[in-house]
C-alpha cells in the first residue's frame, strides 16, 4: 500500500518502500488540530489519553499494545498517540502507523494485527510528530533510546553516556504537560536517572510556565522480547515499577494493570525509581556477565579437547542452581546486554556518587565485545592466513529466529574478516539487505553461498540452519565453523567423510587448541 | 559410648570423647585376617567388595550408603571397607564406623542409621587403616582430600595444588589393587589428573607387580551436601560420570545404578574424564562466580540507598533465565566453591596444556574471600575505630542449619576483627567450640552474647536467628549488622525505637554508603 504523497513537503521512505510525507505549516497545523479533537471526543467516552513517545522497537508495540488494551472496542481505556521525530530518518513510522502498518518487522503476527485494529478499526492509535500533544495526555510513556559506551580513552571503568536525545525528549513533554499528567518512563536508564535527570528537567519546564506542582513521574522498565512473543511480553510478562512519590507510584500502578495481566504476573512495586532503575541494568548484566563466564570455558574446553556443550549440559540439569548456565556461542548483540552495564557504572557513579567499580560488569562487556574475535582466531587456525578468502557468514540477527539485527555480532566479525583482507558474505533467512554493512553481499540461498565461499561460519542458531542437510555443505576443502551448537557430531563426522573441515566454538574435541584464543 | 583403650597403642580421640587405639603389630594382623575373611564370605554371599579411600564428609557418606544399598538386607549388593589414615587426627574415623557410629555430625538423621545398620546390622561395613584392603576390592572409590590455594607471590592466576595426599593416596591403591579393580575416583580434582596422574600413577604400580594390564580408571564426582537431605545427595540426585576407556566406563556405570536412584536422576555419561573433571569445578565456579558478581552490586547498592535483596527479588521471577542470580552475603565457606577455581587454573594449564587464563573464575575467588572484610567495613562505618570493641558474630557454620564449619567467613572475619584491636564472640547454634579458632570465645546463648557486646553481627541465615525475637536485641547503643537479610525492615524499625543501629549487608536503605566499600 503507497500513500501518495499528495502534499508538499520533506519525504520520508518506510520500510516497505512506501513513501511519507511530512506535514509543515498548515498541514501540520490542521492534523494537530484533528487529533485534539479526537483526543477529546476519546476522553468524553471515558478513554485515558496515552502518549507514547519514541516508535522504536519498543514504543511502536507499546502504543500497539495500549490501544487494543481492554476487554472490547467499547471498553478500550486508551487512546494512544505515539510521537516519533519528524526527520526522514524517523517519520516513516508515523506514516506507517496512521496507515495501520507496523513499522516493525516482528514474527509475532499479533503486533501487525494491534497496530491496524489500533489504527483502522478501533481508531484507538494515531501517531505524530507534534510535541504539542504531550498537553493532551493523562500520561506519557517515555521509550527514547539512551545509548552509552567505554569511553574510548581514559581510565578503565570510565563511561560515556548520551543523555541528549533523552533529556531533550524529557524537556519536550514537560514544555507542554499538565501538572496532572504521569511521565512513566520506561526507557533503560542509568540509575539515578528518573530522579536527578528527568524529574529536575520536568520541575523546571513547568515552573517555566508557572506551574509549581511538583510532576509526577515513575519509572517502570520493559522487557520487550523480539520474536514470536513480541506482545506477550508485554501484555503477559512480569513488571516492576516504582515512583517518585506514592501518588504516582498508585498512578502507574493503575496504568499497568490496564494492559498488562497482572493475575498471572503481580505487579513487582520497589519503592523508589533508582531501585527500579537498578533492577533493570543488573537483570541485564547478569546475563551478560553468564555469557562472558562461559567464554572463558569455552576457550579452557576447546584448548582441552572437550565438547563444552555436553558439559555444561550435564550441570544444568540441576535446576533452581545451575539450570541457568550459559551455552558457548559466537557474541552478543542487540540493544540491552551490549550497553546496560554501561549505564549501570554510569548512573552509580555519576548520578548517585557511589564510588563503586563494577568489574565484572564492565568486563564482561569487553569480553562479550570481544566474542566473535575469538570465532575468528578459530576460523585462522583452520584456514591459515585469511587474506584473499571468502566467508559466508550464516546469521545475522542477534537472536535465532528473529528479524532483529541491532549490534548484531556477525557485522563485528565481518569488520574483522574485512581488516584481515578477507571478502565476507552474509545469509540469514530474515535479511534481503544489510543497512548497517552495505559494502556487505547479502546472499539469499545458502548453498549458491557457500560455493563462493571457502568457509562456512554458523553465527545463529536459526531453525533452517538447525535443519541444514549435510549436502548443502558437502564440499572437499571447505571449512565449517559452527559457533552455534547447530550441526552435532553426527552430521560433523558426515561431513568430514566429505571432506569438510568441521570446528566448533566451545567443541574441543573438534581439533582442540586455537593457540593464542583469540584474547 | 566409650570404646576402652584395652590393647597397647596410640590413642586418637572422637567427635563424643571416646578413645579409639590405633591397632599395629599382631592387632593389626589380626584385624587383617578377620577383614580378609569377612570380605571373603561376602564375595561368596554374591557381594562386590567396594573399599572407599578417605572417610572424611564424603568418603564417609559414601561409605555408609554403599553399604545400605539394595532392596533389603539379604540383597544388599555391596560389602564396603572404609580406609583412612593411623594417625591420631584420624584414626577415631575408623573407630566410630566400626562401633556403628557415624564420625560426621549432621542433620540428616538417616547418615547415622546407615552407618548403624551397616556396621551392627547387615555387618556390610567395617573400616580400617590397613591399605592392603585394596587387594579385596572389586571397586575402590577414591574420596582423598586434594586442596589448592593461590599462589602467595607470583604472577596472578598461579596456583599451589597439593597433589601430595591424593597421589600418594592413589598410589597406595596400585601396590595392592588386583587388576580387574575398577579405581573410581570422586574427588574434585584438577581437570586431567584421572588421565595425567592417577592413571600413570596406577600403572607404574601395576607394573612394578609385572602387571601389564591397563588399569580400570573411572571419574565421577559427588554433589554432597550438608545438611537434611545429606543421604539424598547420593542417592536421589543427579550424577555425571566418564571413564579412561570404555570398560571403565561400562564398569561405574554398573556400579552407580546399584546406589543411585538413576530413574530418577538418570546418569550422565561424558566422553573422557577431563570432561567430567571439567564439568565439577565448572559446576562450582559458576556459583562462586555468580556470588561475587552480586558482591560488586551489594557494593552499588549500598552507595546508592537501595535494597538489593527487594531488586534481586523483582528480578528473580524471570524462571528460567534469572532466578539463580545470588543474594548479597557474608562471605563464602565450605570445602569447594573456595577452591574449584583453583584446581581448574592449575589443570587447565599444567595438566593439560592449555594457555588459558580464567580470569573471571579466579577473580571471583579473590572478591569472596574479601567478602567478610566488606562486613567489616560496615561495621566500622557505623561503630567507628573497633579498636577495643566486643564483636558478637552470630553463625560460624558456612551454610544455614548446618554443622559444617570447614572454611568459615566467620572465621576470616574473627581474624579481621583481632587485627583491627576488638574482641570476637561467636555463637553458632551447631557449635559447642570452635577447633579451627581456639582463642574465640564460643557463647552458648545469643542473649548472653549479646549483652557483652557492642556489635552483633548475622553471618549465617540460621533458623534460630531467623526466628529472633526483637528483645534479644533491644540494647540501646548496641550496632546490629545484618549480613544475611535476616532481620527485616519491620524488626529493624522495631530495633530503632530501641536505640539500636541496624545495617544491612546489600541494604543501603538501612544506612547508605560506607565510604571505600571495602575495597
Amino acid at each position: 500500500m503507497t500513500v501518495k504523497a499528495e502534499r508538499q513537503g520533506e519525504i520520508s521512505r518506510g520500510t516497505h518502500g512506501d513513501e511519507y510525507v511530512i506535514p509543515d505549516g498548515e498541514a501540520a497545523e490542521s492534523l494537530f488540530r484533528e487529533l485534539m479533537e479526537a483526543a477529546s471526543a476519546a476522553r468524553s467516552a471515558g478513554r485515558e489519553v496515552v502518549v507514547v513517545q519514541g516508535l522504536g522497537f519498543v514504543g511502536a508495540a507499546m502504543a500497539a499494545v495500549l490501544a487494543n488494551a481492554g476487554p472490547s472496542d467499547e471498553e478500550a481505556p486508551f487512546f494512544v498517540i505515539g510521537v516519533d521525530r519528524s526527520t526522514s530518518d524517523s517519520y516513516w513510522k508515523i506514516g506507517m502507523i496512521n496507515a495501520g502498518e507496523s513499522p516493525i518487522r516482528s514474527e509475532d503476527p499479533r503486533l501487525a494485527k494491534y497496530i491496524r485494529r489500533g489504527a483502522l478499526d478501533r481508531k484507538t492509535l494515531v501517531a505524530t510528530a507534534d510535541e504539542r500533544v504531550y498537553g493532551l495526555a493523562d500520561v506519557v510513556v517515555v521509550d527514547l533510546p539512551l545509548n552509552a559506551a567505554a569511553t574510548e580513552s581514559g581510565p578503565p571503568g570510565m563511561v560515556d553516556v548520551d543523555m541528549a536525545t533523552f533529556l531533550g525528549g524529557v524537556r519536550a513533554v514537560g514544555r507542554h504537560m499538565r501538572a496532572e499528567t504521569l511521565v512513566l518512563i520506561e526507557t533503560t536508564v542509568p540509575p539515578g536517572t528518573t530522579e536527578k535527570v528527568a524529574l529536575p528537567a520536568l520541575r523546571d519546564e513547568l515552573r517555566e510556565r508557572g506551574i509549581r506542582d511538583e510532576p509526577l513521574v515513575a519509572h517502570s522498565y520493559e522487557r520487550v522480547m523480539p520474536g514470536i512473543r513480541y506482545v506477550d511480553s508485554i501484555e503477559r510478562f512480569w513488571r516492576t515499577f516504582a515512583g517518585a512519590g506514592p501518588e504516582a507510584a498508585g498512578r502507574a500502578r493503575a496504568f499497568l494493570e490496564a494492559f498488562i495481566d497482572t493475575e498471572a504476573f503481580p505487579l513487582r512495586e520497589l519503592p523508589s525509581p533508582r531501585a527500579s532503575e537498578l533492577a533493570k541494568v543488573l537483570e541485564n548484566s547478569y546475563r551478560a556477565m553468564n555469557i562472558a563466564f562461559i567464554q572463558e570455558w569455552t576457550r579452557a574446553a576447546e584448548g582441552m579437547g572437550v565438547d563444552l556443550h555436553e558439559v555444561i549440559e550435564s550441570i544444568a540439569v540441576r535446576r533452581g542452581t545451575h539450570d541457568n548456565i550459559r551455552r558457548p556461542g559466537f557474541g552478543v548483540g542487540g540493544y540491552c546486554l551490549t550497553k546496560d552495564g554501561f549505564l549501570a557504572q554510569w548512573g552509580v557513579r555519576e548520578l548517585l556518587g557511589a564510588d563503586v567499580s563494577l568489574d565484572f560488569t564492565l568486563q564482561a562487556l569487553d569480553v562479550n565485545y570481544r566474542m566473535p574475535g575469538h570465532s575468528l582466531e578459530r576460523l585462522r587456525s583452520a584456514i591459515g592466513d585469511l587474506d584473499g578468502k571468502t566467508v559466508l557468514v550464516a546469521g545475522v540477527s542477534y537472536l535465532a529466529d528473529v528479524a532483529d539485527f541491532r549490534n548484531s555480532p556477525s557485522a563485528t566479525f565481518c569488520d574483522l574478516l574485512t581488516e584481515a583482507g578477507a571478502t565476507p558474505l552474509a545469509h540469514d533467512p530474515y535479511l534481503d539487505e544489510w543497512p548497517e554493512r552495505p559494502d556487505v553481499e547479502v546472499v539469499s540461498d545458502l548453498r549458491e553461498g557457500t560455493e563462493r565461499a571457502d568457509a562456512v561460519v554458523f553465527a545463529v542458531g536459526h531453525r533452517e540452519y538447525l535443519e541444514l542437510e549435510v549436502e548443502t555443505l558437502a564440499r572437499p576443502g571447505l571449512v565449517v565453523l559452527d559457533a552455534q551448537n547447530i550441526i552435532g557430531d553426527e552430521r560433523a563426522a558426515a561431513l568430514r567423510e566429505r571432506g569438510v573441515e568441521v570446528i566448533g566454538v566451545g567443541k574441543g574435541h573438534w581439533g582442540g587448541a586455537p593457540g593464542e584464543n583469540g584474547r
